[in-house]
């Protein structure tokens, strides 16, 4: 059985989700966590994050590796384009998200009011909190302009660029920090993701100290 | 005529113009104070950051998706193996260095005691420059435990892997934080690929307040 070690609250372990659901790779979903730095997670995976999949006897750290390999061994249903533009297009906002919009926005609201609580680390720091909800309104602008131009975020098919953003908005959604009235066309975007039978599982995680808001797993939010 | 827009202490600029170097693609470097925000630079990249390329009207940013778009444009040669489980160990090591390595190493060494001064933001934090001193000793004894069992860091091959590690050394080397005498293989690694004459242009790099010190382009270091 392929195994997943993830948090529920990692946006890097729902994009990989995403695609293994996505695909129909089954997997156990095994909760790790990783800022606890235990020696066996250390050996699964030296860089110590979450996720790290383990398929047969491979582990598999770093989710954008993860996600290119799950591409070219599973190739259908595809999250890549077939052509090296549109590939382009995809990788580049699968970056956008999971370095600039991780560093600017989640890094800033879910590590603040999130990991601080659940790892002890003290108190949010309110400039950070500040600076994430002020950048978070630029990110759905942009996702706003590429919407209005495309029927999925790179191009016209639904691709890991709409996983890997909607790894990171469904993780903010949780704790209730996206305002979905900012723009019609990203709240539809949305609703089509979270409707697909890939989402489930996302929809259905319960963090403890963290209840699930009502509008969380609501398909008319 | 190609363009690329870079800063010669970026790991991701030197990471892309290994890979054009490499694969023989002829490019126009334009140094960008990527930091001064300068709106030409944010329409040519709406992320703010550095590398981005401009091949014919297409302008590409992101340094990784810009790697994967050069490697399926121009495959010969090629800096990717052509299994998807080389593929994977590959990407798997580009992310290191680029997420971890950087958070861990180069943000904290270079980001403190060059970019500060550059930036004008003030004086290095020691704190940073103490973690960074440190964590770099573990990056390079990771590395010789690579090469220990491999000619290059994923597998027998040069890949971009190597590039991707020997962009970020080759910075922080320009400023002597790397210990060389750590690892005898390391150094070798380092010595072969700093014998290509694709890091030519990269040992020729001059960094106005910042004199080139004689060991950077020596090939006997």
């Amino acid at each position: 059985m392929n195994r997943l070690y993830h948090y529920p609250l990692s946006p890097f372990s729902r994009k990989v989700r995403l695609s293994l659901a996505e695909k129909r790779i089954e997997v156990e979903l095994v909760e790790e966590r990783f800022w606890e730095q235990d020696a066996d997670f250390l050996r699964r995976n030296p860089a110590g994050k979450v996720p790290v999949l383990k398929m047969g006897n491979r582990l598999m750290a770093e989710s954008s590796a993860i996600c290119e390999y799950l591409e070219e061994t599973h190739p259908t249903p595809s999250l890549l384009p077939s052509d090296a533009d549109g590939r382009y297009e995809v990788r580049r906002l699968v970056a956008w998200f999971d370095d600039k919009f991780n560093s600017e926005v989640t890094n800033k609201l879910m590590g603040e009011r999130v990991f601080r609580k659940i790892m002890g680390t003290g108190y949010p720091d309110s400039a950070n909190v500040k600076a994430g909800s002020k950048a978070i309104k630029y990110h759905l602008d942009y996702m706003h302009w590429l919407l209005d131009q495309r029927r999925w975020l790179a191009g016209n098919e639904l691709s890991l660029a709409d996983f890997a953003a909607a790894a990171h908005l469904s993780c903010l959604d949780y704790v209730s920090d996206v305002d979905w009235n900012r723009s019609v066309i990203v709240k539809d975007w949305y609703a089509k993701i979270k409707s697909r039978p890939a989402f489930r599982s996302i929809l259905a995680d319960q963090i403890s100290g963290f209840p699930q808001p009502s509008h969380y797993s609501d398909l008319d939010f």
